[in-house]
């Protein structure tokens, strides 16, 4: 009925918004990350939304975080980036700090769930979303809910086995999906193929500080966008792996339609038809049931705001 | 509160029987499955059926095939073995020849929700049922409920892509995982390891006519139980393949556990034990979460009709 | 000094010239294939070189054939087309019939050394050729001398293994190279593409029967020609299949130039880019070396005849 | 007739050594090897060579090296660990200090000619030998000459591509052999199965600190000697890797024995028997054709040394 706080914790900042129910941000708060995380992070959060509780009537907060977060959502198990934190029981926490109650969500599951409540998934049952960024991160909605899996991985399809015996992976196995498919993949794939080909790499160069190093996704994006046929064949090697894996993704989950979220979904169809045309290559039985579709996110950086806000709705 | 029917079409029987809601088998009843498929199919189904309700009172009928079936659980869509039945409304077929409810749901996941509820997987939440036969079929449940799709092919796991550019599978993919895991794929990895060792095949092969072309699944088993070194690295071949699937399968669904049902569990930990191995050594994360228990399905043959029964209460 | 006949066995001719040191071909003699094999075909043979002996003084003769030849070139150890010929003494059946020495060679390695000789490898010392049809055939020329190997079985470069675990080959091993790379593997290619993408397939399909099955490699071919984008793909996957196989044959061999014969070879550069292309971005310490040149063999069908008519020289 | 001097460039020790013409080694003389390279390291194998000049009449002089050498054995084309070296005329450089002809030569180059006429090759004609290390070198041999290559790059084995987008290599290439077959990657094996099972890791750790990073490959190879079932299944895996490569290196070079030497080879039958396994189980067209002899080297560190001396005769 009312209002809810969503959390979204980033690198560099602690970003809040009050959200009705309809997905609306009505208003911002922030505070900068503490780079020594534990104790100062929580208490930057509970800032956040104590600042957030002053003007507004607020039914309860939702906090979204790259981390395992156990099965009851109270306790952060592990997260790669934030120090001091494993182990900890957020809710207690906050709940202690703010007067609240506190749903702590995944990221990546909470921009799906914000993605299918208010953006690109809106009035769909199923759906399975990517956030294509430095990994691939997942969330899965299945029959309208969250799939939350028994220890707090489900939904964890960035380390999808794609390729036996593969690239090393952060997690430890080897040729994990973002390995392959996510913007970092396609930071290498692009440097890749303009070690291969220098003298049809001038478009891209030209647009960072001229070094092979210095590339960055946006000139790359930008050099598709004006018809270089390199930029458009990296996009095309990284789309491929996408839709490899989407391909298995959907025989198991058999999703209405696949959202790709993350930096990279500002390449639009550059990067969405390869998809598209790699998972019909890949897909089992084709032609024999109907495919998903593969669609670009609509809520931006602001999908696992709105989203934990609304899961923390009772 | 009463009792059900199920029904499970196999290549040579049609089998029924009375279930009650405890899972007990309380009756059964048998046709012969007429090759050639169609009406005469149908009215196969029908006869078990009404001759199951004569002696006791039945709600409702559930059927369990090897097929696609629509979303509404109404019609076939897809079966690779039966003549004539693609697109068939069975549900109106059955309904209109019996007068009673009728529920369809695809044989694979009829087992895995069989286990659920009455065997391997009773008092879990979520769990992935693994079917190791001919191919692999699979069922997954989540939140104690079937996971059915949005098109009707949720849980094809045995496509799961394992290997890129890998055998050419019979759903015209390539590298899928029944190809590999599969009780066929277990007979191949047989039949490989006896051509490269003839010296250490005789424990396998005296269990046969003598020839590589007649071994069979039961005696490689019976030779694996007596401790012949060449038949347990053809279970740990296929097991590693198996958890490696299974790996890949837990990041996705995370269930709690994994049951594995099919002829091939005959073997017990012969097969379970590689399967552990493999899911450990390939699984994302490895130390930082709880893994999935692998367990042996319970029910053998009867699970998907028993499954499906339970599925056809209202 | 003089002159030599070369006699090349194919499915349905055994064609036999008389050759000059300089690789001319003067005079031409044929019979069909018997398809009986065995002593039909041997005599055949015979009967094609004692008819090119009538008129010209011949020293010697050289028999090019698709098999595994002993290592002292004097038996077919294995001939996978051809009937009751394995473990045949075709040195000595021929010689009995004929009077002249003979020399017996692998149809691969006759054309690699004919392309060494007189074609697209004249002045150079070390060659790698690929015949690329049905299958892909290898001969390699080592400081101006044929690689034969201790067994028989040396440049088999068909059945380098580039995919662990991939399509089954027809030699019992999985992922050979010509699963991927051979003309055979082209046309497969081709049916993919044309099942993902039939909306763009009309520029193929037309050239043909208008059916996916009887697409033949010409069509392709000659629509890559017009610059059909479906058809160009086509050549860009198998073509870098076959660059990342030379690239493992180039660390190994090392060789100044890689010839490509076989019927695929009439598309020329359509062809000959994609294998460039994929050499170089397959090739370990790019940068660090010179790559071998990529080349069109140019002796066509009859490269084999002239190369062992050269090798019967002494 | 005569004496020559070999001399092999290690990362700690310049070694020379006196050999006569049965591969004798009669006299040593050795150098710390300047960390700065260059100029200092030139002088260095000058004074090496100088002081084995003094008592015996010398003909010429070997210098085998980890370099890519020119094609025509004077120049260090690239070397991965020597500072100041690349572009070096070492032929110039050395002839100019010492009065003598000198040879350079590749160091697995140099091995495998040492092995092939002094040790396990001795008597054969065609021989392949990988030196097993840190990474994988290779040499061969065909028709008792050794294979060098139009650039300097021949018989880079370590860098055949074994698995499609796999493990980086130093190289810039992925997938490549030395990353799954080497003595790192024996390691990297290891640790990977005492993380999997740490309860069965005591026989192995307890060799060591007992520390995972801590173990070194003679606590392996120890742990094997006395049947620890961990340790053995690491060497299987290592094993069942260069079995694959060996299998696909003989279809193209048809070596009559492939020699295996480097410091995993103290291991002995622990090591061999897996590749031995393993190169049979992926050999195309098994059972049609020999297999090479999977053999140990014989002569361990010394190869190199005893291999040039013996390649600088004239």
């Amino acid at each position: 009925m009312g209002y809810t706080v969503g959390i979204d914790i980033g690198g560099t900042k602690v970003l809040g918004g009050v959200v009705d129910e309809t997905g609306a941000l009505i208003k911002r708060a922030r505070r900068d990350t503490p780079a020594e995380g534990g104790v100062a992070l929580t208490q930057a959060i509970a800032d956040v939304a104590l600042e957030l509780m002053k003007d507004s009537e607020i039914e309860s907060v939702g906090v979204s975080v790259a981390a395992f977060i156990s099965a009851d959502r109270k306790t952060i198990l592990a997260t790669p980036n934030i120090k001091d934190w494993n182990g900890v029981n957020l809710d207690y926490e906050l709940t202690s700090r703010i007067g609240l109650p506190v749903v702590i969500e995944n990221d990546a599951n909470s921009a799906a769930w914000g993605e299918f409540k208010f953006g690109a998934g809106r009035g769909k049952e199923n759906i399975l979303m990517l956030t294509v960024g430095t990994g691939i991160g997942g969330g899965i909605v299945v029959n309208s809910n969250l799939l939350r899996g028994s220890f707090g991985i489900a939904a964890e399809i960035g380390h999808l086995r794609i390729v036996p015996n593969g690239l090393l992976c952060g997690c430890g196995a080897y040729g994990c999906f973002e390995q392959y498919g996510s913007g970092t993949a396609l930071l290498r794939h692009a440097r890749e193929a303009i070690q291969a080909h220098p003298d049809r790499a001038s478009n891209i160069l030209n647009r960072g500080d001229g070094s092979i190093e210095g590339v960055k996704g946006s000139a790359i994006t930008a050099a598709a966008g004006d018809g270089d046929e390199l930029a458009l064949s990296i996009f095309e090697i990284t789309g491929d792996y996408i839709g490899a894996g989407i391909a298995s993704l959907a025989v198991i989950l058999d999703p209405e339609a696949v959202v790709i979220g993350g930096g990279v979904i500002d390449a639009g169809d550059i990067l969405l038809n390869p998809i598209r045309t790699g998972m019909e290559k890949y897909m089992p039985f084709a032609g024999k049931h109907p495919h998903p579709q593969i669609i670009g996110a609509q809520l931006g950086n602001e999908a696992g705001l709105v989203g934990v806000a609304d899961l923390a709705r009772i």
